[in-house]
């Protein structure tokens, strides 16, 4: 049975543990490891053991964060996630790590996760600044490191202080990590200034492919496998593409189909109006009300016409109407 | 012979003035809209008579900040510009008002302005977090609307958060304008988070087009001006794509030229190594370290040999090389 508790609780634990293994989401994202590698960063502060385990190879864009890892080989006495709503989540760490998890820190609406404390405030846009609120709370100087490692956290999934989750305090953390010492110009060039020359072919291919369907209420994207090879683009700059055709002035769904081994991965954007959650649900999927993802069995045009049946269905029961 | 003020001063004045003229700067962008209009708004709630005057039409997009705005008729007893560095920047009004200016309230780091009185402060990326400090002077309650252009003018003139400029005092203003009730999810979602589908055509224009130089340290891009035509798009979205090439990694100069009646529009941004002022002053041009502008005369192959061996020379100048 997991028990709720709050920040200062949760200090309080970590004051009283040693030898900490801190566990990220499979697929790790800017948040999930700005909180790892802050919170451990913190803890070892404190004189503590703490070795962060990421289920998936951490991406190379992320290495000016993350350096030169080097875990420590110890056997942990606690476990602790960051920014895990899901157990699946943990990916190849989740046989190992799922039932003897002592603390999960998170911000998602929905969480099922079954540790023995669950720190949760869907409140805040990032697990890092309910990280920051920990670590504040612990008797360890912020340095240039670990506000860093915040900061990153935060503008990956604020989309730099873009989305509608942000509120004053998120910008008044940001404020007193700057003053802390984060390099913000750092995270901000590289995060958000910055594109491989893949990724530029990847968005060059996206918009030469974009078509729009029900009178411009949906826009589309289907993107063959063999053009996803030919780039050799990271895993983590292909997510970025499935934003492109939502961002679109008068687009309610957007949907973005990769082609897989013998499979089609579907990544759907709405503005709220149609909930993409529900939507992905038809297809095995799921997600939040803006944003979800499935997977269809069978070639393009299969899966073409069920994804457009849908959409059409959907957009009436939104009651929108076009031409 | 133009006065330095501070913050507390340019308050004193504008608490003693009335009929007052607000002025923007050409081809206004969301700094100085915002501004203008949120120290419109202030100074009436004290009970003067204000009104702002832009050289230009303002684009459509920024409707949701200005609004059905119907300019009072007065004779202007005072006049106020706001994010205006040059005179010439006054496009259409400067033969007017240029000789005539009250207050000047900027954020540039040159400004050869004349008015009476200069409010500057270089170390703000934004002017309108200055008019911020201005309208906290006076004695008027911050409200929705007055929040909200703040906000937008931060958030245009630093890329929502995301530029060099950007400090913790920045942060912190966000914070305070979120909780005076600013609809900072409106302006992100409207500024940063929608494309109109002209603009879409002219990201996809422009990645077409776009090619690599010199080892990949200068990307280039030509825009043909029957292309511009055909897209229908807003002067002040054309804007947006000279920074698409210098984004890309490894890039150190990003050219887009444009075409226009017999000449040549070169935009020209840099990471820094390459002083774009210097090489936009060869063509009688100019700007900032990492971003300026020039007009060139002539055909195309004509100003691509001329660009390129600028570009050659600044290159090796700046000690970079290329196999």
């Amino acid at each position: 049975m997991r028990k709720m508790i709050d920040v200062q609780t949760a200090c309080e634990l970590l004051k009283s543990w040693d030898d900490i293994l801190i566990l990220t989401h499979q697929r790790p994202d800017g948040d999930t490891l700005g909180s790892a590698f802050a919170l451990m960063w913190a803890l070892e502060a404190l004189g503590k053991r703490v070795r962060v385990e990421c289920p998936d190879p951490i991406p190379q864009r992320y290495d000016f964060i993350v350096g030169e890892y080097t875990p420590e080989d110890f056997s942990p006495r606690f476990v602790v996630t960051v920014d895990i709503a899901s157990s699946d989540l943990l990916g190849s760490l989740q046989p190992v790590w799922a039932d003897k998890l002592d603390l999960c820190i998170d911000h998602h609406l929905r969480n099922d996760m079954q540790p023995r404390h669950l720190l949760l405030d869907s409140g805040v846009p990032a697990a890092a600044q309910l990280v920051y609120q920990v670590i504040k709370g612990l008797p360890v100087q912020l340095d240039k490191k670990i506000a860093t490692a915040i900061f990153f956290g935060i503008a990956t999934d604020t989309g730099c202080f873009r989305y509608s989750g942000v509120t004053a305090q998120t910008h008044r953390v940001a404020a007193e990590l700057i003053e802390a010492g984060a390099d913000h110009v750092l995270v901000n060039r590289l995060m958000f200034s910055t594109e491989s020359r893949a990724r530029i072919e990847l968005d060059k291919m996206v918009l030469n492919a974009l078509e729009y369907h029900f009178g411009g209420l949906c826009a589309f994207v289907a993107i063959p496998m063999q053009a996803i090879d030919s780039l050799q683009i990271e895993e983590s700059e292909l997510d970025g593409v499935s934003a492109t055709p939502i961002r679109i002035q008068g687009v309610e769904v957007g949907i973005v189909l990769r082609e897989g081994s013998g499979e089609y991965r579907v990544s759907v954007r709405t503005r709220g109006k149609v909930d993409a959650s529900v939507f992905c649900a038809k297809f095995g999927g799921g997600g939040h009300k803006e944003a979800g993802g499935c997977t269809i069995q069978g070639d393009e045009p299969t899966v073409r016409t069920a994804l457009f049946a849908a959409v059409s269905e959907a957009l009436q029961q939104a009651g929108l109407s076009w031409a």
